[in-house]
Parts: structure tokens; C-alpha cells; sequence
């Protein structure tokens, strides 16, 4: 790992291309939420998991703070965003789409403004988990496509075809 | 995205870091056979998904093939590794952990032969599908992901613990 270096002579991933890299993802996320019948986002389960609606909530929250306190240092949570869903107020389907376009928004915003050096620093993320911001930003990446992934089998499950994963369009 | 240029000059993300990454994901799902149930592994299914085992084929396949297929050029399947699963001849869990620590063992080693500016080239994977090495790289770590997710969601209704999905070690 070199990723305790102040400069990346021989990086791979650009921030842009992260960046893009997470949108694209967050874009299968979003039709993953439309495709669920409102009901079933909030209240089916299968083994004692959480309902989609709360894996929703919990990416919003790590995705919608996380870039706030990446950009600002503050990771105060929100009535709206907040990782631990259940404190998230959001009650349909038609909220969560609202949020998550707004996060969609912010996260384009804030991104422009993450110094270069940030991704090499060192944060508490939450003020609660330790690590460079790059594989903080990788982990929260990873745990929608993990959630979302969840989220496809419940669909499956309940008889409905999700959207193609490989399309980050 | 600045994947096409040979050289990034704001990278965040080094190539052995990557690399780190994806072992770290790969030790995961590694966890993630080990605790299915032999029987459960090869035919246990929610939604008319495919089994478990299935989804590790295809990950090997995608794994064990694309890294020689990114160094070499060659990206012919084998009797053991297809990213075709109904292609692959391993039909015991004990038979795909072997595969599994083959394809650790050669990830390791071919990745040091990965020079850099191949990142930026494109490579049209297995013939088929065309992208920037770092593109097509990040798409079999995402797929894992995806399809581990998957299993979890198999694991929790058979009334399994899953190992948890944060430990990388």
C-alpha cells in the first residue's frame, strides 16, 4: 500500500474517475429502489435481514455524511441521512428517491472540493472508523453494491426482474 | 475519467493497492464457501437464482482466466476456471477452495508482471468485453461483491451466521 505517501507517482484510479466510478454505481442503486413495490421496499425480509428500505437508508447516510465530513471534517448525522437507518425519518419510496438525488447532487458538489492530499490523510470516519479516506470512500462503495446485491435477491424473490447490474448508464 | 492517458499524474489509488483490495475481498468470499454446507452450496436457491457454487465459478473463471488474460493476452478458458460456471468441472466445496487458493496464489504473483501503463490500455476481455484494464479489474472485484452478497442472503435464510462482510483480514 502506498497509500501512506502525500503523492501517488504510479496511481491507477484517478479522483475523477472514482468519483464516476460511484455514480455509476449509485445509479443501479436508484433503479433497484424504483423497481421495488413500495410495500415490499419497506417491509419484506427473507432470512431476518433488514428490509431494502433500511439498506437504502444506511447507504444514504454512509454516502450523504460520509462526503460532508470527508469535505468538512464534521460527520453529524441529519433527521434525513443518518447510517444507523433506523434513525432516518423517511417513510416512502418517493423520499428516499428525493434523498438520494439530492445526496446524487451534493456529492458531485463536494467531490470538486476534496483536496487532492485528503485522499492520502488519514480520518475518523463517523468518529468511528479509522482509515485512509480513499479505502473509507472504497468501504462505503463496497457496502452498497454489497446491500444493493441483497436487494436483487429479495427482487428475485418476490418474482420481479431486477435491472442489469453492468449498466452504470 | 483520465484512464486514457499513460500516465496519472493525481492517481488515489495504487496498484498494489488495488491489488491489496482485492485479495481483501477475495479472503472474504474465500470465508463465505467455507460456510455454506457442502449440499446447500450446489443446489441451494432463492428466486430461481443459481446456487452458490456457481456464482464461485464464475468469479474464478472471471478471476483466474482475466488476470492471465491481462497479462498475457490469452483469455481462454480451462477445464477448471470458466467464467461460464456450467463450464467449470469442480463439484466440491473442497475442489473449489483448491481452485480458490490456486487463483490467490497466481493473482499474487502475475499482478508484479502487470506493467503499469497496461492500466490505462484497453483490453477487450475474454473477447467480448472491451474497457480499460482498471475498468475491467474493478468490474470482477464489483461482481464478486455482488454475487458474495448474494450468497450471504442464501447463508442467512439456511439460518447460517455469515462471516462478517467488514473483516478483510
Amino acid at each position: 500500500m502506498l497509500q501512506d505517501t502525500n503523492v501517488i507517482t504510479n496511481g491507477i484510479i484517478t479522483q475523477d474517475a472514482l468519483l464516476n466510478h460511484w455514480q455509476g454505481h449509485r445509479r443501479v442503486t436508484r433503479r433497484l429502489i424504483e423497481a421495488f413495490p413500495e410495500d415490499q421496499l419497506f417491509n419484506y425480509s427473507i432470512g431476518g435481514m433488514r428490509p431494502f428500505a433500511d439498506m437504502v437508508k444506511e447507504i444514504l447516510g454512509l454516502s450523504g455524511i460520509g462526503i460532508r465530513g470527508i469535505v468538512t471534517g464534521n460527520w453529524t448525522p441529519t433527521a434525513e441521512l443518518d447510517y444507523r437507518a433506523g434513525n432516518s425519518a423517511a417513510k416512502t419510496k418517493a423520499e428516499l428517491l428525493l434523498l438520494w438525488d439530492q445526496v446524487t447532487a451534493e456529492l458531485n458538489a463536494l467531490w470538486l472540493q476534496i483536496p487532492h492530499e485528503r485522499f492520502h490523510e488519514v480520518v475518523k470516519a463517523f468518529g468511528e472508523y479509522e482509515g485512509y479516506s480513499t479505502d473509507i470512500i472504497l468501504y462505503w462503495i463496497d457496502n452498497e453494491i454489497h446491500h444493493r446485491a441483497q436487494g436483487y435477491v429479495y427482487l428475485r424473490a418476490l418474482g420481479i426482474e431486477p435491472p442489469a447490474f453492468w449498466n452504470r448508464d
